[in-house]
């Protein structure tokens, strides 16, 4: 009866495909890579912008805007960045269009309206952010900068995939600026912690915290800290990035301050970014075969109520103020409510969409319930159907609602911590990559080589070195060399 | 003590660009016609963002988000849209740099990595919008489409002013799709009175609601409505269009619905934007020689505490803790307020700071006031000073800022009425443009022809048909031919 979804067993990337266009995330779009957010979607976005925006801002944030285009020789400035991020750049040559002389109706780019210089669509915000700081930043008293950005941003990825990949996407980035080299690590590491407990609290996506590796970490920064997930198909997933740049961009755009003793030094840098790749993250981590589950602190709707309709025009009319009576409370209660009463669709219909949208709880209303004075409350993440009274409804959907955010947090909880596995051995490595997937944890040489190398054998990639680890003697996977730490290896997005 | 500002009477136009920079609310930036929205202004701009958001939302409409690339062919496809913004065009036209082999460490375009078709920068999202509602508009059934996006646009400008004219700027667009004419025409209308209700009461900004003439309505619609306001120096400012777009993008798009008879028809459509030029309209309303004048219901922030610092630790400790309750209390009655003991600066220093930053009300706390059991409360608007009762102090501040936020609309409102000239002489009317200024109320026969030659007389153009305005017959004021009504002319930013 309603739409058909590939399951995950049949196809799992269909599967996903399905959940995100189906379930009304988002759309494809005429412009390749790039996609339509969609309502269902871009309102889910709102509410894990609106919680992470709180959680920046009571850390001492503010937010600020900076231009979209980068001048070329701004990006060229920072040499490491330059590399990592010029492969894939969109660049604005020209700013004007003409009519075409030789058809009608048709334009083309005029030839005279050359720019001087190429502009960059901004990939990332550090070079022009810090040739603004330059500005901004003479004496200690200026310091620290707390700043962050909500933008679009450019990167023109030659395979793309709704949310995970796309070459235009939402994020923010914030971007601190230091007067000490700890302050600067300390920042890099709270704002970790905000994405972490974000993505555990508000998402019900546990997360390793940890330290990329050399070759994995980003483009211009010291280290890279990151928060990585786990998917359903037994692939990790990095959900978040704060980088310590060190005085890198700071001695790129000659950036310095007058410190306490009157003397000159570079200023230290942190960047931090999520995006709307975590809706991927999201619908992965979470949904089944029936579509989308939406954690009930972001969900776009928590709570919809549908009427089984009467013919009988008195028990409709008791429905539908039974229905608006409960939308009154459950609003109240800051729980946010819809009472579909769309007569185009059959109830069936609605309980397959709702479904296929992840709203976290479904409400239906029969004139034989009514006489019962009960409600059928139907939980999205188990199907658990439940008959409630309508005198005690609205606590119940209250406590409901923070059951279901327990109940899927403590669910992709288990199954992420049964799929990390500690391996010693390198045939068991490859076969559990293959056979189990997860997380392998796994001693590893230190080298960019054996990384390398581990990588072109099997796809795997260490995701991180988790924070605070134990630290024991051993040997590394591939080569035997001695290695004082498990790393977490996978096969990623 | 403070920063210099140039005084209105000295140099208007200056002053606008001192109270921007040094009211902290932007930068220009080292892109051209770019700048970059520091975080006071960018605050400013989230409380007005969100407040807009919220009449949207109450209105039945919902955010989504689409590309900010437009292949160049969607451009062309509405033959007034394309005339309107081809010459204002951000390209791109690469998707790659590459290692300069000439020049080490620089980067140039990769000519193996042009785009088949030209990426324009939305300059507003009509044509890629109008290309997606296609696909989601089959039947009766999936109208009206009611959606907003908040984004940033391109136009290359080529004056470009802070806030009132830059190439990139940040927005909102709805775009709303319907089944019927009238419809779509109480869309528009509605749209137009939600900003006008924002500009009024959260702006404090007067405004006239009115309709565009046809050179001056926006490419590609078939109404305009806007609203005007007026500035200090006597020239108008629009604060806001509102769109009927008739059937034009739906025909251009080939977007069809079934109706309820079974019959294909095209969709009636309208957009809707404001933007950050609201800013712009915001200082040069309100502020004065001594810099912004924010009004309380979207000032980034309402009220300041400032310490008299005293040498005897006793007495500063009790101002300290006096501060914090007070803090505490504003902020459970919602209002937001700072307690600024940042040692750098003195008392007379802040005073002028915040004065020039526009923040409505100001609290100084001494130590012999903290003895009389008051403290000075000085408001931005009028700087009248009042020694308040500390235990009034809460309720004062409260209904304080409810009287600022009238009295600035107040103020504005009259010096705009008073700006508002009946005039049936052409003498009249060049003399009042250049010596008194503001809106003249002046018959017009009704052609471009005429509309064009006072324009090129005077630099003034027509702001608005007032819509509900009277009907009266009358004599075109450059033409003499008849009128039935009068217009608003003004010269205008």
């Amino acid at each position: 009866m309603g739409k058909e979804i590939t399951t995950r067993e049949q196809d799992y990337s269909q599967w996903y495909n399905d959940l995100v266009l189906k379930g009304g995330l988002a759309d494809y779009s005429a412009v390749r890579g790039c996609m339509v957010i969609k309502p269902h979607g871009y309102t889910l976005w709102e509410n894990m912008r609106d919680q992470l925006d709180r959680m920046f801002k009571e850390t001492g944030h503010q937010n600020a805007y900076f231009p979209l285009f980068v001048p070329k020789s701004f990006l060229e400035k920072e040499e490491g960045h330059a590399e990592g991020f010029a492969k894939e750049c969109a660049v604005v040559t020209h700013y004007r269009l003409k009519a075409d002389p030789a058809a009608n109706g048709k334009l083309i780019v005029d030839p005279e309206a050359k720019l001087e210089e190429e502009l960059i669509i901004r990939p990332t915000s550090e070079a022009i952010i810090w040739n603004t700081y330059k500005d901004w930043i003479q004496s200690y008293r200026d310091l620290p900068i707390l700043v962050n950005q909500w933008a679009n941003v450019v990167r023109w990825e030659m395979r793309t995939r709704l949310f995970l990949r796309t070459a235009e996407f939402l994020w923010q980035e914030g971007h601190t600026a230091h007067a000490t080299k700890q302050e600067a690590v300390d920042e890099t590491i709270k704002m970790l912690d905000v994405y972490a407990t974000f993505a555990e609290e508000y998402m019900a996506l546990p997360v390793v915290r940890g330290l990329k590796t050399e070759s994995e970490k980003f483009a211009g920064a010291e280290d890279t800290y990151c928060i990585e997930a786990l998917m359903q198909d037994g692939k990790a997933l990095q959900a978040g990035t704060s980088h310590f740049l060190g005085q890198n961009f700071a001695k790129a755009f000659d950036v310095k301050f007058l410190n306490k003793e009157n003397q000159l030094e570079y200023v230290w840098a942190t960047s931090w970014g999520a995006s709307t790749r975590l809706i991927g993250a999201l619908v992965m981590a979470h949904g089944d075969d029936d579509g989308l589950i939406l954690p009930p602190r972001i969900a776009p709707l928590q709570v919809v109520i549908i009427p089984i309709s009467s013919k009988d025009s008195v028990a409709q009319t008791k429905i539908n103020e039974k229905a608006q009576q409960l939308v009154k409370e459950l609003k109240a209660a800051n729980v946010s409510v819809k009472y579909d009463e769309n007569d185009n669709n059959r109830p069936g219909w609605k309980f397959a969409e709702y479904e296929m949208k992840g709203i976290p709880v479904r409400i239906a209303l029969g004139a034989r319930d009514l006489e019962k004075n009960v409600a059928e409350v139907v939980r999205r993440d188990t199907k658990e159907k439940q008959n409630i009274s309508l005198d005690a409804l609205t606590n119940h959907v209250i406590n409901l609602l923070d059951d279901i955010q327990k109940n899927m947090y403590t669910k992709a909880k288990t199954y992420r911590d049964e799929h990390i596995t500690k391996v010693d051995d390198w045939n068991k490595f490859e076969k559990i990559l293959d056979e189990k997937g997860g997380f392998i944890s796994a001693h590893w040489d230190g080298t960019r080589e054996t990384e390398e190398a581990i990588k072109e054998k099997t796809k795997a990639t260490i995701r991180c070195i988790p924070l605070n680890a134990e630290q024991e003697n051993g040997k590394c996977i591939l080569t035997g060399k001695p290695s004082k730490q498990r790393v977490l290896f996978a096969r990623a997005y």
